[in-house]
């Protein structure tokens, strides 16, 4: 997908809600436990109430893996399901990734060649040679951590140089040398509030990928103050308070209310 | 497995040699192929030829990833193996990981609940939060990134900070008030040199997994020379080396004359 078919697909749905897929199996409405595949059973569901409330689906890897082969194959079967019955649906895999080059060249091949995921999201620790082998890939995407949403953001990603460039700085600004606006997206937490103006100094044209809203706390209305720009330039995740908003026989409904709800706020801020 | 259990088996097996099982289907040996699981085939005759060169294995999980839940299946089927037959190998999950904690938590339960690995690598740019969730395992280790064996570890790793301090240095200290050196490890590069003589002064007794003799050119007498302590402190990896040393049925007698020969250098430094 190109950054102006996304941009399109915001404009027409009026949203730039990314669903996280963080199934948790001890979560789920007990009743699909008894299904062959509980895990995919309720994702395709959230997917199937959701769909025109979002622009991109975002499994997060950990969730599958913590189930094994199994997990691995739900998480095919959900990649599959989207694909085919949502093609407009940006598809992120939430993994984390990032190693010496002939490894995440395996890591690309199984996100993009296996896997038909349209992003990945990656760690920048290793540098230039463990993220270019995510860029060979035409029309797929590196989103890149810059500034996390979580309290260990702070532990080395504040931690400025004898210049005063911070670490997160460094890592938009270098990255920048290695893949366009077109290939590269990166990671920037709801938390992190007012930063948002710091990192759209040195990133105004790309787009970021946004966890952090819900369950950790973040703020919709400050991402959209501080991070927005002409081309939107946000995909703004919710995971745990749209999946789990209920735990009946009524979970989808629940998730898609609470979808709309995000959408309508989205909306207005378009 | 205890620090001072791993420092006994080196002693015993006079090796501190890791094996990196970084298995690709398509360098394994040909006939191979014609196997049910032939990525678990290859692995299974490696390890029986090698097991009492060495003191580790290390599988990476981006080469079974790539071939999706099928590789996924056979990897859990190493790790049993080696668990099952070779009960004092540490077996070390390479996977570079790291998250928030509500997904670190998964990924930890994933290589420690899920499957039965000792440690796993993970990655420090998230901080405290996404590293802590893998520590609460009895017995079981982190083994993080501090200054990796490719190029792009100078891209931000080798960065100071205002008082001189360099990233490497900085995840080396801050990252001993969340564990002590009975539960986590460091990756250092083989590569990087001198620079294990800096390590040494952060990190005088930690173990280090060290990647990057072979095929990445890095020296195991330099490694041993400024990155050796008193109980050893070094699991030193060699894969393709070994893995790929014949291509032919007998490529697993190729692999025991390789790990030998690397073990016997070893040996010589104990």
């Amino acid at each position: 997908m190109t950054k102006q078919q996304l941009f399109e697909n915001i404009k027409k749905k009026q949203s730039f809600l990314c669903i996280g897929l963080d199934t948790d199996i001890q979560k789920i409405p007990p009743h699909l436990l008894q299904k062959e595949d509980p895990v995919f059973a309720f994702n395709k569901a959230v997917i199937d109430a959701t769909a025109d409330c979002c622009v991109a689906y975002k499994p997060n890897s950990a969730f599958y893996e913590s189930l094994g082969y199994k997990g691995q194959l739900s998480l095919e079967k959900t990649v599959n399901y989207i694909n085919q019955n949502y093609p407009d649906q940006f598809v992120i895999a939430d993994a984390k990734r990032g190693d010496i080059g002939n490894t995440s060249e395996m890591y690309a091949r199984a996100v993009f060649d296996h896997s038909g995921f349209d992003a990945v999201t990656v760690a920048p620790y290793m540098g230039e040679d463990s993220v270019k082998p995510f860029l060979i890939y035409p029309g797929k995407w590196v989103i890149l951590l810059a500034l996390t949403s979580n309290k260990g953001s702070r532990d080395f990603q504040l931690t400025a140089d004898a210049g005063g460039e911070r670490l997160f700085e460094k890592v938009l600004r270098k990255s920048q040398e290695w893949a366009s606006d077109e290939q590269m997206m990166y990671v920037a937490g709801a938390t992190q509030g007012r930063l948002f103006a710091d990192i759209r100094k040195i990133v105004p044209d790309h787009f970021l990928l946004v966890p952090g809203i819900g369950a950790q706390g973040g703020s919709l209305e400050e991402v959209v103050k501080y991070g927005m720009n002409a081309q939107c330039g946000l995909l703004v995740n919710s995971s745990r308070q749209i999946l789990y908003a209920d735990n009946t026989e009524r979970f989808a409904e629940a998730a898609r209310r609470e979808a709309q709800r995000i959408r309508e706020e989205m909306a207005g801020y378009l």
